[in-house]
């Protein structure tokens, strides 16, 4: 029997002790299991990095959440989206009454929906406080136009990251075991490839797409104006951090998806990275923290042009690959299941033991 | 009002009519949804292609089955695999009692199981009867060797078809909205390749890889096994159908997975391939009616050598690709829930009217 008093003179086990302890055992389990040593590929990877995230032989992914971010752009006044800028007010309607294309595909997945609004344009609309699941954290309606100045002040960026760990935090509370990053805000891909321009270094050209959809000149446009901002908010030459880019041409739901990724890897949470925003959100995150990659699932690769640079540059590998380029979180919802599966295989199948079935090193001898 | 009067001076529909219809209805559909057009990449496909198997516009792929067909081969007792002949009947009791990887995943993607004996060396084990999923439809115990002689008659060939057709009725009775295919099946992997090389034309080497993972010799006895099959039942130059060859090279489960996808065709019921035995089915199916692609799905890109070429050659873009290299099944498991998100997307998306949603034509002009 353990008392306080034996409890005492235990050796206390070394936090590295104890993860090369699980290593062992996971490899042991994987060994065990009713299958040729490593053939669920990635899914045994998967399962691993969680297990090793959760600290324990038997994670879970059952109880999940989509948080969807949603913040106006300044720059959304240029003509850099195919769609006008009061979209994004009227799509947080649209994720509170279940009709966006999130809602649909986290019901499928058995995922909640969070919408967050971090400082959309406009009065909120007075029925959106009914809702439980909608969160008003806006510090402002709206970024300020980037090609002229700051995105947002240093404040604002704080309220901003502020919200998306206030998210982790309800998330642990809810004993939720993953959560999928979302975002709305028209003209926030051109935010993003600012953000992936200036600090990787890269040519708008390399990383802007047609987000969702505009045409050659729009796309034009969006170049333009990134490369405006760059050089607005740079003497040449000089380097500055993730955080001062993240406030000049970033957007509030692009910092709150960095603050939640920041806390969620202080609190041993996987998180699952959208898309082309999200991965902004992502980098911007792992430039504060490199360890934040250890929590960071990468949904799916986007078809938006640049997305495929910017993973290989990360070193990030996306689980899946279906063309698409909606954002709100469509591809976490999407990839929740595919965590679900992992995580249930290395906890439930059988081993050649329990099932009795032969090794492979009983097989027959070549004649 | 209508009645039998009034039916009877209406005009009657013409399928192609109706086909039409419902791919203008779909195309409207498609656009109307609050999303830009095309954002939903490959899962829109995926529900224009479950609508016009089912014939609505409001397909559904909620309930659904992995048929997990096995059979043991003669070749498997020449050393082509990397496990003993015996674990093909005793991975179906671990079928049974649930501890398989495809077990796991139907599981968490809710899916049913059934599990058929189309052909397992050695007598059933009395237990397996017990299972209401479970089904014993074995022609022969096992395959002949086919290095020497024809792997089935004429007779068994038809018997394991008719099984995967059956299992397709079965489904129909259940209201099974897809049926994801699977096998079992030590030594599956040469016949497969046999097959893929005597109905393709190709070289051993181009689609042989190491199955459960076999060593370097353990590949060369494949490849050589399979050089011996292809000389021993064609002479030379002479091109033989399809059905040649099943019974010639084939597995039981092969041909009953021919079966189900052939049947699924006849009755418009989507089928999802699983990886490459399974892909050797459908290349059958496919010989003897081109019209079953429409209703195939294919689950991942196997890990295993030579599965993307076939792909290729058939003209089909898998879904997944998570390096996997199981079988059972497992990639068709893990697809399902990427069916019916594509299928949900359709039906329960809002509508940009619905929502209240500004479209792309409203957007800013550029300034």
């Amino acid at each position: 029997m353990q008392n306080s008093l034996t409890k005492g003179v235990l050796a206390v086990p070394d936090a590295s002790d104890e993860r090369v302890g699980l290593q062992r055992a996971l490899d042991h389990r994987f060994q065990s299991q009713t299958k040729p040593p490593g053939s669920l590929g990635v899914l045994e990877s998967i399962a691993r990095r969680i297990a090793l995230i959760q600290k324990t032989l038997t994670p879970r992914i059952e109880t999940t959440r989509i948080c969807v971010f949603a913040g106006s752009h300044g720059i959304a006044h240029h003509g850099v989206s195919a769609f006008p800028p009061q979209v994004t007010a009227q799509m947080v309607g649209n994720f509170l009454s279940g009709g966006a294309a999130v809602c649909v595909l986290a019901r499928s997945s058995g995922a909640s929906v969070h919408v967050i609004d971090c400082g959309v344009e406009g009065t909120p609309d007075p029925s959106w406080s009914l809702h439980e699941n909608y969160f008003y954290r806006s510090a402002r309606q709206g970024t300020r136009s980037f090609t002229t100045e700051p995105a947002m002040t240093a404040q604002e960026c704080d309220f901003a990251m502020g919200a998306g760990r206030e998210q982790i935090a309800l998330a642990l509370k809810d004993r939720v075991e993953a959560v999928g990053l979302g975002e709305m805000g028209i003209g926030n891909s051109t935010s993003a490839s600012a953000l992936f321009c200036a600090i990787l270094g890269l040519n708008p050209e390399e990383v802007t797409g047609r987000g969702t959809g505009v045409d050659e000149q729009g796309l034009h446009r969006k170049i333009a104006a990134i490369k405006t901002a760059l050089n607005t908010h740079s003497v040449n030459g000089a380097v500055y951090p993730s955080r001062y880019w993240l406030e000049r041409v970033g957007g509030f739901e692009i910092a709150a998806m960095a603050g939640a990724i920041l806390e969620a890897s202080e609190k041993n949470l996987p998180i699952v990275v959208d898309g082309f925003i999200s991965t902004a959100a992502a980098l911007v995150a792992l430039q504060l923290n490199p360890k934040a990659l250890d929590v960071c699932f990468f949904a799916h690769q986007s078809a938006e042009h640049g997305h495929s640079l910017i993973l290989a540059k990360i070193g990030a590998t996306p689980l899946l690959s279906f063309g698409m380029r909606l954002g709100e979180g469509s591809g976490s919802a999407l990839a929740m299941p595919v965590l679900r599966g992992a995580t249930r295989l290395l906890c439930e199948m059988a081993t050649f033991e329990s099932a009795g079935v032969s090794r492979s090193e009983e097989a027959p001898k070549p004649r």
